[in-house]
């Protein structure tokens, strides 16, 4: 869901703007406005923030204490333990608890290893959602996801598929649309063609022995099949073998599957609007709680869940007539990796309330600064998001047309709730992202502050604001 | 050993070099001078290794073709019969082996996980010459080698000793001494406190999770006890767990051990020199061929290897006429790793030919660029050596007073004979050493090319003096 007025078109019209605005359908709606009280308060907001710890030590007590956290694990309801008491800790109003019921993946131990000639050690990882099993075959090679997915039926029985598609590093992380789908479709491919298991380069930036793990999923009616990534130094040497010109063998031996169902949960923290029927409306910033199992979640997404509740807590901790009117509504979504269920769930909860949903954000790419903003904003208030732009210029943001709702808002976005994006540099991301190295020494403190002071700016005049951002529930039938 | 006399002033002295030089028992011996024919061909020489890609071509050959090469392994028996083919295959004029038997250390698998409310799994390695053993205990943690020391006999009784020592990265590798001595010490230490097992950060620059491992021991009359290095991030994160102020416990399980003896060998391929008697003097230059298991050994050793391999061959491929008066030997020694046993063998069987060991030196820092140049020759050979430093100039070499012989030319210096250093760029070797991490992506072309041409230069031109650099036999009582 984007608008077809774009932010840097608005910052332009703002200079002149109307106090009215008409919508698609031709009625006039009043142009929202933040008050310019609100925007006194910011300057101090922002630099308090800065200068605030509070999203490191959340960082590091979710990372060091819960440490990885997989969906359905033990670890994963420890995590919404933790959530619920540091929720309390950091001074929020109301905390509660939102199920959410998933199928179960666990993974209990991996290897791989060239036979032969050649014979060593490869470094891998399951990708979620793969079947165990142990497969030892000749391997062929594919330089990229279409390659393979032109292989002919039968032609890969008896044969382990590999694609060796390189990942390109980029700020805004576009090089992970091509990457990942070669985890998400590849397995599948290879089934068609007949093969026996399934390896790819892992979809990442970065060159050391730290796989990539991630969800994949098999087509109806295909049986599944042992499916992992190598790690980047992995796959190029395994390519240098495939490139001797003799047949090269490997073995790859998985324990890992589904079993049954698991429920965990949101953990939902708000900080109570001033307004006396306001308070009802929500602006609604978080990350996501659960994390892969490699590495300690760090990246992905502690720093999501750390700066939206340390945002959280820096609007809770103003003086009561000083809070903004609307409610600030802080989410840790459960099971974000396997599917986006914890944002399905809460999306279905919410189905009457979308239009009480001022604005939606999701932090989810990391903990690079941020450098961007935009929103889905509706006409009559490009001029509103402009301002608060403005206000998170100070931090080095600028308002750019791209970016989108985070994963876990997709879902309510999806169903009419007018979306914020808070663009982060992910430059580095795709080096951790689902490794064993997404830890908490690679967050740069500075540039996790810096975050934090963008969320508590926005979160705060969001929620201040007269009017709202165009949410409004969709009607079935205008869904694609 | 290291001559009174150093490079730098010897530079200025060559200047005013006089014909003759007095030894420190008063004999007059000829000044020892490099021809100037050789220096001739030295230019073109130096150009040629530069642009050519031999290095690069035997590295990416060994570290894909045999991978990690654990001494003993039958990797290392492959990677053996690897370098004698491609002696062979370069040009060398003989090929021969020499067989090294040592103890045989062998791993098969290892994990660790903190246990009880903040369970989760931790990244360790054994380090080398570690028995097998599972140990679940709570852990105490030590901030350096010196404060375990100093645990009182029974302080540890049941316990973890984890020495969280922090190693400094410099050009030079210093930081490695005391980085390395936490990791040969700190077991023996830990025992003599009573405890059950001993676990450390590892001795490395990175912050990856990838533990580096390295071959311990256990002092005499100590019944060895579990050892292990946590990767750089799990150190850090079991420290923050420590520092929560509640007992932490760990499991560790390592299945690793010696078992019996096994025999490799030191691979040796010579280019004939072209004078009819001093072809049976050599100038000993060369790496180790076995690695540790965890990476493919691209920067420890097998850049040593193919850079001395590929030296000689440049050699080797010189018109006869042009080739230089001595004999330049190329040595892939056995076993550095667990012991210098390959370096020891070798100093052994060359009791009775020290004199006729014109200069020796080891690539074993890496493949980062070769920075300073320096040698033990004796005062009738500095200006000889001085002449050397200039011809490696152009590589962005400079003389410096520091350096030693590398280690497996350890053993037959401290017989006597002289040593040469190629002191290599190690900033960021200790990020990689000992780790899965170690693999042919880590390392830079140009700079293997630098490094090539480096030695090049330096073997021709030693093997082409008119006159030795001080190598002769030290009487046994003479040594320390």
């Amino acid at each position: 869901m984007r608008s077809s007025l774009s932010l840097v078109a608005a910052i332009a019209l703002a200079v002149s703007s109307t106090a009215f605005a008409a919508t698609p359908s031709g009625t006039v709606v009043p142009q929202t406005r933040i008050p310019d009280a609100a925007f006194a308060q910011v300057g101090a907001l922002r630099d308090k923030s800065l200068q605030d710890a509070t999203a490191w030590q959340v960082l590091e007590s979710l990372t060091t204490e819960i440490g990885p956290r997989l969906a359905g694990s033990e670890a994963d309801a420890r995590a919404v333990r933790w959530a619920e008491a540091k929720f309390k800790a950091l001074g929020y109003d109301k905390v509660w608890l939102q199920p959410v019921t998933f199928p179960k993946w666990e993974r209990h131990g991996e290897s791989a290893a060239v036979v032969g000639d050649h014979a060593q050690p490869l470094t891998l990882t399951a990708l979620g959602g793969s079947p165990a099993g142990t497969v030892e075959a000749e391997v062929v090679r594919f330089a990229d996801l279409a390659a393979l997915e032109a292989a002919p039926a039968g032609s890969l029985t008896g044969k382990i598929a590999f694609v060796d598609y390189r990942m390109e590093r980029s700020r805004d992380g576009s090089g992970y649309g091509p990457g990942s789908r070669v985890r998400s479709r590849g397995p599948s491919a290879a089934i068609r063609a007949g093969a026996a298991a399934f390896v790819m380069r892992s979809a990442g930036t970065d060159s050391h022995r730290n796989p990539h793990t991630g969800i994949t999923r098999f087509d109806d009616g295909l049986t599944p099949i042992p499916s992992a990534a190598l790690s980047v130094p992995d796959a190029e040497q395994l390519s240098r073998l495939i490139a001797l010109g003799k047949p090269i063998r490997i073995r790859i031996a998985l324990d890992c599957g589904w079993d049954g169902t698991a429920t965990s949960h949101n953990v939902i923290g708000e900080v109570t609007g001033s307004h006396r029927t306001l308070r009802n409306e929500v602006v609604v910033i978080g990350g996501h709680l659960d994390s892969w199992d490699l590495g300690t979640g760090a990246v992905d997404d502690g720093a999501g869940v750390a700066i939206t509740m340390a945002a959280g807590h820096h609007i809770a901790k103003l003086p009561k007539a000083q809070r903004p009117a609307r409610t600030i509504r802080v989410i840790a979504f459960a099971n974000e990796e396997q599917g986006l269920y914890g944002g399905k769930v809460y999306a279905e909860s919410q189905k009457a309330a979308i239009a009480a949903h001022q604005l939606v954000a999701e932090s989810d790419f990391g903990a690079g600064r941020i450098y961007g903003f935009n929103t889905s904003a509706a006409p009559h208030a490009q001029a509103a998001a402009a301002r608060i732009a403005e206000a998170l210029k100070p931090l080095g943001i600028e308002a750019l047309a791209k970016g989108g709702p985070g994963p876990d808002v997709g879902p309510i976005a999806a169903l009419g709730a007018a979306w914020a994006w808070l663009g982060q540099d992910g430059t580095d991301y795709f080096d951790l992202h689902h490794t064993p190295d997404d830890t908490l020494d690679k967050v740069d403190p500075a540039a996790l502050a810096q975050n934090t002071a963008a969320y508590t700016v926005f979160a705060f005049l969001a929620a201040s604001a007269d009017g709202g951002f165009g949410s409004a529930p969709k009607a079935e039938a205008a869904k694609p």
